[in-house]
């Protein structure tokens, strides 16, 4: 049997009773405190996935980020609130010692084809072979499950550290080793971009997210389709003030289609 | 005594135990069924506003509209999940009749000044008064309750119909009569606007917001100056596809600084 992926060992949930789900932070994928959010992120997409309830696909996913993951086991609770013909609507939370330390909100659906246009483009880039290669800090450790090569933005971790006139960052990434592209390891791609409010100072700062949203627009068709090629990411942020910045991101298909936009609300410090 | 607005009105809730509180639905807030999605997240809005437990102000808010809300008496219950030091995470839904119409989660913080900049710049516009004033249609009813003096986009309600090359909306826009502008206020003119399908084909075709989020960049200072001028709302949408699309949107304040910036997904059909 080939070993599991580090992505889906971190993302495992047994299902112990109905709407409850045991996990395990997993090391190779934590942050400066608890895990990278993206991970989280997307072990509850994983319980949603795995709940047999389930109806359709998620099409959207709202985490947010309450308070520090402990390393040790954790339970997600998952309650498909309403059920309708064609829709579902998911609470979540994931609870550790009795606190909450993540609350959520997701909505799956039966999706039917329609017609199909993009408003928006992938920037111009060079491909992902001739873009410069990220060597991965040794912290924060879930970096070094990503595969990078940045166009732009790589941020105060890379050498290229120094205030810039935004914050966009654009990047060829994927996970490493390679896995085939789904919409657990999607979502926690759509949170792969450090700090916004980093990029643009070109220093670390003290940063977090405080809210992430996933809107999913690749079916399964185009998701096997990527495979484990390396997706195109773009983020920016639209406006810093009061201690928070919005960021603002797209996954492109390395053939320029949108597999996902996301949303996160941040909380940074000068 | 003045007479409340219709907007107090409609989101008024009576607090009937720790986080319960009873709402009503409002006759000159519906829309073709049940209420204005604005007015229903607005009225979460309202309910940490008036929670005793609350701490700091809403920084954001997801609503996912689970399914139809009927006229009469609804219940929302909102639990603050989690406190910290300056963040506060609730979950919240509406609940009519023993279902769950509505969820929600809210992220509440004390804000502390930082740098500030935005990214993004508002379009170059008329002043309101030269933009041209849109006549409400009798229905959906809600839109009497905002006076909109469109710049572009204004879809299949004007005399404007046909389709587009894109679904971008520019209007100013206020509550009518005037009303000075506050959080829960703000918080439905993120969602406003029509749905894009239908600014995008020119035609009216089903459509309806699964989940809406907010994020607030404006402090008490910023809204009080603003007081009940008109704003201006920015909206498109970047992927339509398999019966969904999403809408991002920008609210500004008259002077050009960015209120709040929200995201939405949205069903639709051809």
């Amino acid at each position: 049997m080939e070993p599991r992926h580090p992505f889906d060992a971190a993302t495992a949930l047994d299902r112990v009773a109905e709407g409850e789900f045991r996990g395990h932070t997993a090391p190779e994928y934590s942050n400066m405190v608890g895990p990278f959010g993206g991970i989280t992120a997307a072990t509850l997409v994983r319980a949603v996935l795995d709940d047999p309830r389930r109806l359709g696909e998620p099409v959207a996913i709202t985490v947010n980020f309450a308070g520090p993951i402990a390393d040790g086991p954790f339970t997600v609770r998952a309650d498909p609130a309403r059920t309708n013909r064609s829709t579902q609507h998911w609470t979540l939370e994931l609870v550790q010692d009795g606190a909450v330390t993540t609350t959520a909100t997701a909505v799956t659906a039966v999706r039917r084809p329609t017609w199909t246009d993009s408003e928006i483009a992938p920037p111009r880039v060079p491909p992902f072979a001739e873009a410069a290669p990220f060597v991965p800090p040794e912290f924060p450790v879930w970096m070094s499950n990503y595969e990078q090569h940045f166009v732009e933005g790589a941020g105060p971790l890379a050498a290229e550290a120094g205030p810039r006139p935004d914050s966009v960052t654009t990047v060829w990434v994927r996970d490493t080793p390679p896995r085939p592209l789904d919409r657990a390891a999607l979502t926690a791609l759509c949170d792969v971009f450090i700090p916004r409010a980093m990029v643009r100072t070109g220093r670390l700062v003290p940063a977090g997210t405080v809210s992430l949203t996933v809107y999913f627009h690749a079916d399964a068709e185009l998701l096997a389709a990527v495979a484990d090629r390396p997706v195109l990411g773009t983020a920016r942020a639209q406006h810093f003030g009061a201690g928070f910045f919005d960021q603002t991101a797209t996954v492109w298909s390395p053939d320029g289609v949108v597999l996902a936009t996301s949303h996160q609300l941040v909380y940074f410090k000068d």
